[in-house]
């Protein structure tokens, strides 16, 4: 596939301190960009990371038709490049854009554009523990015309920002009872823009309380425990991990479904089912509730402190053979291309 | 207030068809945009419409940051300039925004920002009957950073696009069934930019068979008629007029209340309460369906021919005293400065 390849001039690269990087608001020195008009996808082309021209009138602004993908880069100690399960991005962004009437994007345009910018950019991926490129593929309707239909025009976007590993400190959750995040029917599935501009404002009056995050219930009874802002949620009873299944309410994390597999290779007792609000607080009166962990792949894995639930507060316990350290050190082996990969997650670039 | 003003050199005025306007594509020769950072919104300006600099990384393209208004500004023979409850306008765009934890934009912004504006462009606010400016006003997080969170940085914008009588052509709906436009504790009630993109696809299926829009039920059971894609829906059944009551989920349109108030002041029998599909389905079995409508900015009122829902297809009856066509134009006198205006709807510029 033609790529056209301007590259830039002098790489910011030395002026970036990698020892202190705020998640998303370095990037790299290039930016893939493919068009979509008159019902094909253009030539992509790999351009200095910078500002773009959009018409004020475009319709990603007005009627919100913006998907993403959150995926890294891996580096191991011989400076080969890793993916993790990239296939499972690709296919998701281009689910999520079905929902919302965009063009699907090729898996050329995907693969080898995001192949070539990682070469381009290959500098930027730092190896040793905790380092990766955090990479954001997104498509937007970027026609300038406002009548409440699909556009006709889009560009697909991919830009790099270095990470490091990922701490977000304690975390405290409020089950929802109010507020919701999606319904049945909807597009709580998509990794679609709107869904997160929806969901600040529920978790800043959680803030408020003292809460990092809300996981989501579903909207029709607030009984059944669905998702975090951005990670799926596990909850451990006794010895045995359970998770919401996917619908059309929660998005299909990599990590998640990652997890699961796991569970199974490692022969802990997973059920993915219907979680009830009454059941987690009973397991945690009863001190049955040993951990509750987010998962998702800017964090890998985030364990859960406590949470609230109406006038209800929790604690869990501290716990030294945790579920959440297991499989985060599996699945950071693997990522990083430490551990054996029986499955063919990595993919090696 | 200080507005900061560029004028355009050459008006593109004589280049436009006024006769043949699709709706949205073209716009005036200015635009107001304002920006917000570090806490506060600076200096409004007037300038030349155009394409604008963003940032890849802006939320607004990442996590649907993102709400709007739709108004009109209307030309009488004396060739005074009028709006129709632009409070009401400028009030749902800071509840809208406010869902999104996007921060309110001052009056004097909106509406000096606003008045001035259409000063510049007066010439291209037409006069005759169907003829207006459709007015967009809208508020975008354009910061440059991708983590989940709420922006700092904003950008108030006011672009004004000619529109004429606008005519949809014959619409017939269809009563949703597995798809769903938002949820209880959602921001259905918000004018949010994804709950638009959201309604694409399912309408698109809708278009495959033949009909023009949906008329969105609620998520849970289905069972009671909310709003359509961009306007709020009434249902007469014998002399009776019925609308759903405004909730979470549906937009509180300007239109649709305007309408409750006429009805009451000409003492038409109105009910404002849910409206569940079997009683519309039943009403239409008996020839008690007189009539359907849509209502909102863009079309004033839209009547709606027939409906399907599961397997079921209803056509309603041609009527000649419509409510409809009396509302309508109950509206447009008011709008054009023909007809009395008791509730001082009618702002002059
Ligand atoms: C809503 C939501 N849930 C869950 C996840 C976790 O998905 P993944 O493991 O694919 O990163 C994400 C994204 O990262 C998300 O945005
Ligand atoms: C979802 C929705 N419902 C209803 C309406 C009608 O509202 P209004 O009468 O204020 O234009 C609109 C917008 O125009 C809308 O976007």
């Amino acid at each position: 596939m033609n790529i056209d390849i301007e590259l830039i001039q002098d790489s910011k690269l030395n002026t970036v301190d990698f020892n202190n990087l705020a998640f998303g608001r370095i990037f790299t020195d290039h930016m893939l960009v493919c068009d979509f008009a008159n019902g094909e996808w253009k030539t992509p082309k790999i351009m200095p990371y910078g500002p773009m021209l959009f018409e004020p009138s475009a319709r990603v602004f007005h009627y919100g038709q913006a998907v993403f993908e959150g995926m890294k880069a891996y580096k191991d100690d011989n400076d080969d490049v890793f993916l993790f399960r990239p296939d499972e991005n690709f296919n998701r962004i281009n689910k999520s854009g079905e929902r919302l009437a965009m063009p699907t994007v090729p898996e050329d345009v995907f693969f080898e554009g995001l192949k070539k910018l990682l070469e381009v950019d290959n500098a930027w991926i730092k190896k040793g523990e905790g380092n990766s490129l955090y990479i954001r593929p997104f498509i937007i309707a970027s026609e300038g015309a406002i009548s409440a239909s699909p556009a006709e025009e889009y560009k697909f976007i991919i830009i790099c920002s270095p990470a490091q590993s990922y701490y977000a400190g304690e975390v405290r959750v409020i089950f929802a009872e109010k507020y919701s995040r999606s319904a049945d029917g909807g597009v709580g599935f998509a990794k679609a823009a709107g869904n997160y501009a929806a969901q600040f404002y529920p978790t800043s009056l959680a803030h408020k309380e003292g809460y990092q995050q809300i996981v989501w219930t579903d909207a029709s009874t607030h009984e059944f425990l669905e998702e975090a802002g951005t990670m799926n949620v596990f909850f451990r009873i006794g010895d045995k991990l359970v998770t919401a299944p996917t619908s059309d309410r929660i998005l299909d994390g990599v990590t998640r479904k990652s997890i699961v597999q796991l569970a199974k290779d490692f022969n802990i007792d997973i059920e993915v089912r219907r979680v009830s609000v009454t059941e987690i607080k009973e397991a945690a009166k009863k001190g049955e509730l040993k951990e509750m962990f987010g998962s998702g792949t800017a964090a890998v894995i985030n364990p859960i402190k406590g949470f609230k639930h109406q006038n209800d507060t929790f604690e869990l316990p501290e716990i030294s053979d945790s579920y959440a350290s297991f499989f985060k050190e599996k699945l950071l082996g693997i990522q990083y291309n430490k551990l054996e990969d029986k499955h063919n997650w990595r993919v090696k670039l």
